[in-house]
């Protein structure tokens, strides 16, 4: 078999508290796309899905996960990858990730699996770096190949621990059709924080861990609160603080920025919540327009749709 | 039974990155009071100990501590202690932290066990609020009273969140004969960190939370490392670095400072390494003079030696 297509799923980086070093994965939103391996040498992209990508493949995140993981492979083939893109660029859910995830994840298959999946992780981040300004991440494109949560303990070198959600974590996302550039969300941040206020988030990070590990969504609900981005990232969402307000009533255990937004999502603990703070989100970004996903955390990954 | 005799263990606050939201217990090693309750009102406080206490009660952070539980208890009674402090002021393994624990944790068993042990944590952190400077922690007074690793998720209200320790995990800890205040380890403190300085503590506090729910020792010791602190608390301990590099060639897996210093604390993963280790911090510090003490970290908090 040389061609392969892929689900890679959508991804929550951050979680609240987790800035930069934790994400989870959604159940059901995320990107497809197919890679084919024939003899010869390069990479061709062709977009069949109708979302807008750029036409110079030196653009697309693709192109640097899929030469990092040749050059490891270390023999010549030409690969030509079809995207049926579902997610918008600069959603906040992983978008960009999902994939070059699902671009190393099929590539991988087409080979006849040379790389474990947590390198595929090193190969997919290369992506991450093209958009993000150079710095490297894995936070969405961990999740969104491993599933779970994934937590990167330090970058240098890689350590990657997988955690498995429980059955009960739900999710509601909603992406606000506003344009927040990833490398706007990371200008806006200070270089120093407060070590007071470093010291509550990683007290939250700390809790956030031991929730996932002892199954407690409340204590995951109590933990996940951002103290030392949301207070500069929650400008560019229209009426952040009120919609908290009107999802934590209608009993979401939290509520944050997705990644480096503009989108938000909120955990509870049954679908029926969940749903209903979907609506809720929903009939908030009324006026912008937003996608709204309600589903499950889950424990699956990137996955072949057919070999 | 109203005189109670109670030993309580010494912690190791901080763990390495978790600066001010955990600490953890060791086997063993601690201090020992006991609790008589009779008619009338006040606090007696007799030390029988080789240690010098100050004579002033409202200098001793036992007052406090019970003071804060009889208020809460809300009947008067003459509470008579006896103590026979085995840890010395100023170790870093939370010395003041375990007469406090020890104090309430016999107070409440002479009356009957009317409060839950997560209530006497809340107790025994005005005995840490004394010797602080107004700041209340609960990083020693939680593994003393509660035993394994106590993570403090967040203070207001206070968040207490227990982890059990896997049987492997050793540790090797030196207490030289240097006198370093916890007001004045506190004070070398910035007030200001940079951000990315605290992404990475917060990814090594998430790996270790998810090392001990795990039970992966390696992944523990990786993530016990401290970014934040340590560069600036490091001055008041003599060739420290020059220790972790013996320490760690011995087969530690992760060497720190234990809470404020001058204490410092290496994990392993058994007890041979461990000793041995004991035996390198013990020649390191020949010249100084230090206490050793070499244990496992123990699910066991504070206990009752008789009734």
């Amino acid at each position: 078999m040389n061609k392969v297509r892929v689900f890679a799923p959508a991804t929550v980086a951050n979680m609240g508290c987790g800035f930069d070093i934790m994400g989870m994965t959604l159940d059901g939103v995320g990107d497809v796309l197919s890679v084919e391996v024939v003899e010869g040498d390069g990479l061709e992209i062709d977009n069949r899905s109708e979302v807008e990508l750029p036409d110079d493949i030196e653009k697309n995140v693709i192109t640097p996960a899929v030469r990092a993981l040749m050059e490891a492979y270390g023999e010549k083939r030409l690969v030509k990858v079809v995207v049926e893109k579902k997610i918008s660029p600069g959603s906040g859910i992983g978008s960009s990730a999902a994939s070059s995830a699902a671009a190393v994840y099929a590539l991988n298959v087409a080979l006849g699996r040379p790389f474990s999946d947590e390198r595929l992780v090193e190969f997919a981040m290369e992506g991450e770096k093209l958009i993000s300004g150079g710095t490297p991440h894995a936070d969405n494109v961990g999740p969104s190949l491993l599933g779970g949560v994934v937590l990167l303990r330090g970058y240098d070198p890689l350590d990657i621990v997988r955690l498995p959600v429980p059955d009960n974590f739900c999710c509601s996302v909603a992406h606000p059709a506003i344009m927040v550039s990833t490398r706007m969300a990371r200008e806006v941040l200070p270089k120093d924080i407060p070590l007071r206020t470093a010291v509550k988030q990683w007290g939250n990070v700390a809790g956030l861990v031991a929730g996932l590990a002892l199954k407690d969504v409340y204590l995951v609900g109590r933990a996940m609160q951002d103290v030392v981005v949301e207070p500069y990232r929650k400008q560019f969402i229209p009426g952040f603080d009120a919609l908290r307000e009107k999802v934590m009533a209608a009993g979401a255990l939290a509520f944050n920025i997705s990644g480096a937004g503009p989108s938000v999502f909120a955990l509870s603990a049954d679908m029926d919540v969940a749903a209903r703070v979907g609506e809720i989100m929903r009939e908030h970004f009324a006026e912008v327009g937003s996608d709204v996903y309600v589903c499950k955390v889950s424990n699956k990954g990137a996955r072949v749709l057919n070999e």
